[in-house]
């Protein structure tokens, strides 16, 4: 051996594994020094939290060499040796099945509970609505994604809008469909509601994920949260409205930025307070939410004790990565979560400057993930 | 005969016509007096401008007696005896179909001339844009009515979106089929256009009637207008940017207000103005435009002088009445106008009130535009 094997332990949900030998299958640490653990304890003292869309993924196309930069933080077993999860605004289907696309992409073996996306918080509201009548919406399934999360009474705004005639004016115009086949299997199943949707009123309206069709949405909001939950009546206080997210810009396939789900907020907001008496009431989560932050530090301190029956809170990280695309969303965040967050910024997504964001400077600017991690992977083992 | 009959010359674009007889068909002059004209012109000396939505009809169907009341301003032959237009700031759809849908919708023979819709006016800028390339959107057939007032290098939004891979970043959850034949014919016309759309800057934008499709016109409007009428470009000024109208709501068929171009217009520019550093400038007309009712005041005389080779202007009405359901439209823009316009205001559409509208008030308020028209034929041709 060239140099003494020095066994650090790194979250693996396994056991110990020689960070030497994975390494040295990459090429890296035969040309450096192992570092010690700067702490005692045995656990890796960091994690890292990825951004999706212009980090990992420009539509459903990876970038910046993500699934090579993934796949460093395997072993040869295929466990992971470093605690890590994706934290994205974005979403519209469950965990469950983001995991199993995500895995599909990338060539790596992604769990459930490493995806955090922006409307994975709605289910911490189940206390409040779970046997209430609520509307979600956005791309993708949201009614699925709020039933998953285990709330009884919920409509996407679409089968919810369906029962009532006329109340999206250019509807005729409109051939498109944009419910899916799990979509109409529900609005079957809702054919016969155990409840009268004309006097039921909504108590609260999703905004899972971006939405389709912002003319029917912003219409059908207008009327709901203007009615106090029954449209076509008027009384009763605004029902509550949650965003998953509220970026106002977005790298996707396209060139340049578009628009998120911070600029339809932007729409029905101004609309809405010119059409009632009252200023629109809303929360919004996603980055950069400390929260959001905060509960992603959470889950990665459950991966790193592989959700064993130990406390997650006796466990600290000296540092957590953030690599996000997006300055006021990514970094922004991760700046006013503070310790342990310590961001990077790609230029892969949102991000083209040549230095530092001037508004919202990372800790450390690189060209693209594979950049970040190989940064970190040296910041953390190597002198 | 129970009193001497008196002709009253009308204009009803044929000849004299024994208004005794027609009105006594109708069972109303039989109870009165026939009143002298008031001036010494021997055409009629008022003519009438009808709103459409709330007051002729709500969605495709008549509302507040509309059939009866256009009915008594026709004689026994057909003919027109009052001059009278549609002034309506919906659209959509060529003038002369628009006339033809009215036709048979309320048993009338209504020619395109009396039909002046938001977009009408935009006829005007055919100096300025025959030959440039613009774009068109809203409801119904943007492209064709543009096309048709004598633009030669027009692309709806649609079609222009077609030709720019992922600028819809949720297209994929559309089942585009919001086009019709007429929109696929020209598509399949443009298939090989004779420009570059990649190098040929879009110089306006044409909101021709309310938007179907928001989201995506939003993002592709915000794209052009950005750039300087390339999308994925960063240079130029704004395009000109005109809007039909500025309803911020309208009555249609379902039982509440719904949004209007006007709403569209307030969520393109707060989100535009957020993410570009010059504010949006654009032009929008429709009533309560002032332009619109000099305009129809025109057109009226036209009418009345049945296309004839004389001079409009020297001709000039004692009243011009606007019957409209919306206080901020119909009647604002009828007191702005001034002389000779005067405002009759219905019961049928936005407007619900007891007395009158508190911020808008009209000349006069009726429950429906038979009672409107009741109320003008008496007050014309009776003491």
């Amino acid at each position: 051996m060239r140099f003494p094997a020095v066994l650090i332990k790194v979250s693996d949900c396994t056991s110990r594994v020689p960070v030497l030998l994975s390494f040295q299958a990459h090429g890296f640490f035969s040309r450096l020094q192992a570092k010690p653990q700067r702490n005692g304890n045995a656990r890796s003292s960091f994690g890292i939290a990825f951004d999706i869309d212009g980090v990992i993924l420009r539509g459903q196309v990876p970038v910046g060499g993500s699934p090579q930069a993934l796949g460093r933080l395997y072993d040869d077993s295929g466990a992971t040796k470093v605690p890590f999860l994706f934290l994205t605004n974005g979403g519209g289907v469950p965990e469950s099945r983001r995991a199993i696309e995500l895995s599909g992409l990338l060539g790596v073996n992604i769990l459930p509970s490493q995806v955090v996306q922006g409307h994975s918080p709605f289910r911490n509201l189940l206390n409040r609505y779970e046997y209430e009548l609520i509307v979600a919406t956005g791309k993708g399934e949201p009614a699925v994604v709020m039933s998953e999360y285990g709330f009884k009474k919920v409509l996407s705004l679409e089968e919810y809008a369906s029962y009532f005639e006329n109340i999206d004016p250019v509807s005729q115009y409109k051939k498109w469909t944009t419910c899916d086949l799990a979509t109409k299997a529900r609005r079957h199943e809702m054919f016969e509601p155990d409840y009268d949707i004309f006097s039921e009123k909504v108590r609260a309206a999703f905004v899972v994920s971006d939405p389709v069709d912002w003319g029917r949405d912003i219409q059908v909001l207008c009327d709901i949260l203007k009615s106090g939950g029954l449209p076509d009546k008027h009384y009763g206080d605004q029902p509550a409205l949650y965003f998953a997210a509220d970026d106002l810009e977005y790298q996707a396939a396209f060139p340049t930025k578009r628009l998120g789900v911070g600029a339809f907020r932007i729409a029905l907001e101004c609309i809405f307070n010119r059409i009632h008496n009252k200023p629109l009431q809303y929360t919004s989560y996603g980055k950069p939410n400390p929260f959001v932050f905060k509960n992603a530090e959470t889950i990665l301190r459950k991966i790193q004790l592989n959700d064993k029956n130990e406390d997650a809170q006796s466990h600290s990280f000296e540092t957590i990565y953030m690599i996000g695309d997006n300055p006021p969303v990514d970094i922004k965040g991760a700046k006013q979560a503070g310790h342990p967050w310590f961001s990077i910024l790609t230029r892969t997504g949102v991000f083209r400057g040549k230095d530092n964001d001037p508004d919202f400077p990372a800790d450390r600017v690189v060209d693209t993930v594979e950049e970040a991690v190989e940064y970190i992977l040296q910041r953390e083992f190597c002198l």
